[in-house]
């Protein structure tokens, strides 16, 4: 039934959003007590929705925007050795170790066994390149998609690219906005492993499932299971 | 003879350091006459280059170093206005206008109509495709590889992906360092099309091109024709 299986990677396979919320925090605690969380938070995800589309994902778009809110909030007083920080924060969330989910090894294991893998993630060619590099996971799969937004155009054209019909194309991540509802659009299987934490900018309303046929597992180590499942039962 | 025509983007098909130099000579009249232009220049190349391995090439990581060396220059003494003009450079490079090379379009109709076509350029993902669809070029190429180093694995890689022998495959770009040398290195052709203006990175010492075989024309105009005769020789 799967020709092929596709696997999302920040918070899918290795653990991604704790090392935005830690340069989170530590903004915070930059800027010191003058500033509400919320209100940083606020700040924050307007001033990365905006620069979405100049500078795409990845960790270099948001140091650019911690460093711009960090501005608009104190009105231009940010000190060089803040700012000097802040760029610091983001060479070490690039050069910090790849942390797999518990049993994801394992998991992506048991589905190399037994379907063709793929692994479509977006954000930065280069920092996705090297967590795959150092996730020791690389071989297991026969191709890396890195692509600039998941939408169903995009799945489209990943599907075409190895010659798999919707019908048996099934696309696996954490995240509703970006690996489950284009996935759906485009005809294809989603399963969706929910993570504990995610960034305001992928989550959906509740109404925008309504109706939608998708697999929902509650962790990776569901998965081959399900997927063997589903195809015998096919 | 050849199976599939490889052409890189930046500064072969459009016009990209100029927008480098251009942001170069602003933040050397942002600091003032206090710093000599050769200085600023050597220290920029520096963090530059330090910063390649965490930050990949594109404008992103180059804004990044722009406000590290300015605040390596100043004692950390940059002014948050400056540090927003900085970052404002950047959105407008990644927003400016995609501008083909004089008769960059006719020449690459000309090797279309002709052979199989691919783009091989190094840089940020989202930049690239972006240039790439703005260029109005997309349609004549029957792949797109961004990748983040151009070096003799990366077009093994290439190759085996188009499932493309080394005698076959030829790559045209206008740096010796990443569009012709590796390919060499792979065992396959590289046509050379020099650009007016090159970033110290991509330059190359004279000797390392001693007894190798490549081809070179002073303009992509010349690229069709060549290739038309090295096939028809072959």
């Amino acid at each position: 039934m799967f020709d092929l299986v596709a696997l999302d990677a920040d918070d899918t396979l290795w653990h991604n959003e704790p090392l935005y919320r830690t340069a989170r925090d530590r903004f915070c605690a930059l800027l010191g007590d003058g500033f509400a969380p919320d209100l940083i938070d606020e700040r924050l995800y307007e001033t990365e929705r905006r620069n979405l589309e100049h500078f795409g994902y990845g960790v270099k778009g948001f140091v650019l925007s911690l460093i711009e809110t960090g501005l608009d909030l104190t009105g231009g007083r940010l000190a060089g050795d803040d700012i000097r920080k802040i760029i610091d924060w983001g060479r070490e969330m690039l050069a910090s170790p790849v942390e797999l989910l518990d049993c994801a090894r394992e998991a992506v294991e048991a589905l190399a066994s037994e379907f063709p893998l793929i692994l479509v993630t977006k954000g930065d060619l280069f920092h996705q390149e090297s967590k795959l590099a150092r996730s020791g996971l690389g071989h297991l799969f026969r191709g890396v998609e890195i692509v600039t937004e998941k939408d169903a155009d995009v799945y489209r054209r990943v599907m075409a690219r190895y010659s798999v019909v919707p019908e048996h194309f099934v696309m696996v991540g954490n995240s509703l906005r970006s690996d489950v509802l284009p996935v759906l659009e485009a005809g294809a299987h989603a399963v969706h492993v929910p993570y504990d934490i995610s960034w305001v900018h992928e989550r959906v309303a509740p109404e925008a499932l309504a109706d939608l046929h998708f697999h929902e597992v509650a962790h990776i180590r569901e998965l081959a299971p399900l997927l063997h499942r589903l195809a015998r039962e096919a």
